[in-house]
């Protein structure tokens, strides 16, 4: 298999670990940018929001502050992928409802998993970070308290994230999940609203969906997940 | 990544897809065999129960013949692994409830993906093959109508399969989904219960679950999933 592989979609964990509060990292950032250069995640205790562009990882923390990740840095969980380079498609004044209708229709189905990145301008930028908990950890519903929220106008950046299909909700945060990086690196997060003023918005399908598990974390390992309350508490935390 | 990677399971397809009727193949089995030496499947049409070991393919028809699958042959879903020589444990006399008990004991959480695999003398085998369906394709729920059963009694043999999380419901059976087949290759099928006289099991775990679609299938790409009603159904139609 080509490690260069721009048709697999890799993930370490699944959000359900973050549910009940496996909060820990189990993956180092070195290792995660082995099985790609771009995507999303978050840091060990859930500090902060990763976006990790040509293979460098940024962190959007809770105070507003963005920082470059380094390499010993550990995940609980994660995506990333290879970019391609995919065709482009110009969007005006599209708001975040249209936004999503004119990215799933690009996908051309709601059944496969698919990057979405988006570069353009934004009339109105509206994010969270959530801080860093510490051990004993929340639940991921209580983490919300420490949760900041961040609003910007008239500003330019980049969107990265995921279409994921709704089987998978609890893997995954199924629809779409997307982080922003504001193209002066002061501004981001996990995007809750935005306003696109005129972008570029490319889609990358993936036929392979490569999940990695810590299978030697014992916490992981006793853990007793309840599925029906995992998806109901990441419909309310992701959206 | 290396081919021969025993820490991965690979699957083509999900579960969720037979449920409404997407029974074409769309992988072929030397396709397949890239992948991994030993698993379970069905062929197009949800032709019979497919068990492979040893990188040989064997379908066990709803007419109770057993062949070798060719090549060419198509699979709308499947899962294959490279076999790793595991330690193995012997079972005596234990009736299918406690099988379960004592593969789940051995894998140590419910969190991970596992093959499990046993080899041995069975008291008595209860299995069942689908019949092959033809296109327009009826419900999953619809084919058991199709469905024949097969019982032994002091049958050596074979099974092989896997131990899903629930949280994988709708992509995959959740917990035990595991094929037979008799060390005279005369009698087989998915298992519907079994007693163990005397045998030895074996668990290979997984740290990589990697999900394969068919994402140019356009049947796949335009069907709606209900993923409630998909996973109330896989439950009925599986176990």
């Amino acid at each position: 298999m080509n490690k260069m592989n721009t048709e697999t979609l890799y993930q370490h964990g699944t959000l359900a670990m973050l549910v009940p509060g496996l909060l820990a990292g189990t993956l180092s950032v070195a290792d995660l940018l082995k099985h790609g250069d771009t995507g999303i995640g978050t840091l060990s205790g859930l500090n902060g929001e990763l976006m990790i562009i040509g293979g460098v990882v940024y962190q959007m923390a809770a105070d507003g502050q963005i920082r470059v990740v380094g390499p010993k840095e550990m995940v609980p969980f994660a995506n990333v992928h290879y970019a391609k380079q995919e065709p482009t498609t110009k969007l005006t004044n599209v708001d975040y409802a249209q936004f999503q209708q004119a990215a799933l229709d690009q996908i051309g189905t709601e059944n496969i998993f698919a990057a979405v990145t988006v570069t353009g301008k934004f009339t109105r930028m509206h994010t969270r970070a959530v801080g860093e908990q510490v051990s004993p950890y929340p639940t991921l519903a209580a983490t919300a308290e420490a949760q900041q929220e961040f609003n910007a106008t008239a500003i330019d950046g980049q969107v990265v994230g995921y279409f994921s299909p709704e089987l998978y909700a609890g893997v995954v945060s199924p629809g779409f999940h997307l982080h922003f990086l504001s193209s002066d690196h002061v501004m981001g997060g996990h995007i809750l609203d935005f306003e696109l003023e005129s972008g570029e918005i490319a889609i990358q399908p993936f036929q392979n969906f490569d999940l990695h598990l810590p299978i030697d974390n014992n916490d992981f390992r006793r853990e007793h997940f309840n599925s029906r309350q995992v998806i109901a508490d990441i419909r309310k935390a992701e959206h």
